[in-house]
């Protein structure tokens, strides 16, 4: 059996680009993927994608825009600004999907799709159909004060989806200490936002969800 | 009775900020929202909002960043540009819409909530409750080819959400041609974007836009 450790994923919300450098530039090179926040998009622009792009040329960039609609057109300015993955939300409908899927692949990228509420495993099945493999599963921002826990349904979700086929990642206001919560399920990446960003040292934060993951997944 | 006119939105999907003015310079007093569209808003940042609102001081405008998630701080970001309204996804959780429309009559704004495919009336009930009174139904960008044409279901629906005390907006690649169909029907606004954009002269069609109206709604 191969085992793959978790990726970590950095998620860049600020509210303007300079802020998102300030810590990108400390942490670059101890995480995997940089996701250009949706905050951020909308802060600058996909400039933000370009400007991340021409600095870190070799990274994994996530264009976080969260597409429900338009998708042929977003999809091909989020590749245009040359992010590699670009997010869209599990309430798109399929036909949005398909194109964003088509353009995605076409561009040598990927799609994640973030799961809200109101998804089905019988929809994500359809998804799978269109070559779409990565999901998001996370705690809503503004739900995360009253539920702060991870449950034991969360955790048996994110093993059905990994079963059928699915690339997940685990984000929501995630800690280093929640990383062993996940200890022996095959997550695909690990976000971590604000407790990288507002760390007093976020390179030392984001080393110690490497950690975490290094001691959880051998 | 008090008949009330619709109101004539044009929609700035453009890619970048300056295609937009070019439209809005030509048409903004025949029409009475300008709408800085989500492929705008992700093309330049919400200063394209701030640079439309320094521009037109006393237009309405909407700012359509589909919010789903997040909704405190985009809403935020977004009143700090100076739109008077803010729309939102018909699949964000109600967390997420309450505090988005606090955010939103606090400052003196309103939230517009886009109804995706798996909406509800039940859910759309919960939406009053909050204080929303604005819902947008659509033909999706993406399915519009698939289905050109207004059924009779769309039209039931949208008189429904009128009798329970939604204001409806109209969207999807309208033309002044599809006015009629809503005859009778008190439609809070229309909106247009590619027949006023793409028209060889804006100002032309969204006037063509205004008589239909005027014609349809004495």
């Amino acid at each position: 059996m191969v085992s793959t450790r978790p990726m970590l994923q950095v998620a860049m919300d600020t509210k303007d680009l300079n802020s998102a450098l300030k810590t990108i530039r400390l942490v670059s090179d101890v995480v995997d993927i940089i996701e250009v926040g949706t905050i951020l998009c909308l802060a600058e622009g996909l400039k933000a994608v370009s400007t991340i792009r021409t600095l870190y040329p070799d990274k994994l960039i996530l264009a976080d825009v969260r597409i429900a609609e338009a998708g042929a057109i977003i999809a091909k300015m989020v590749f245009d600004a040359q992010a590699n993955w670009v997010s869209m939300l599990s309430s798109a409908s399929l036909s949005t999907m398909e194109v964003v899927a088509k353009e995605a692949f076409s561009r040598g990228g990927d799609v994640q799709v973030e799961l809200q509420d109101e998804w089905t495993l019988e929809k994500a099945k359809q998804w799978l159909n269109l070559g779409i493999r990565q999901v998001t599963i996370h705690r809503s921002r503004d739900a995360e004060t009253k539920n702060p826990n991870w449950d034991e349904k969360s955790i048996r979700t994110i093993r059905e989806l990994i079963d059928l086929g699915f690339k997940v990642s685990v984000t929501g206001n995630l800690s280093a200490a929640d990383i062993s919560t996940f200890k022996g399920i095959q997550v695909y990446a690990f976000v971590a936002g604000r407790a990288i960003r507002e760390a007093k040292d976020p390179r030392a934060a984001a080393e110690e969800f490497n950690t975490a993951i290094r001691q959880n997944w051998k």
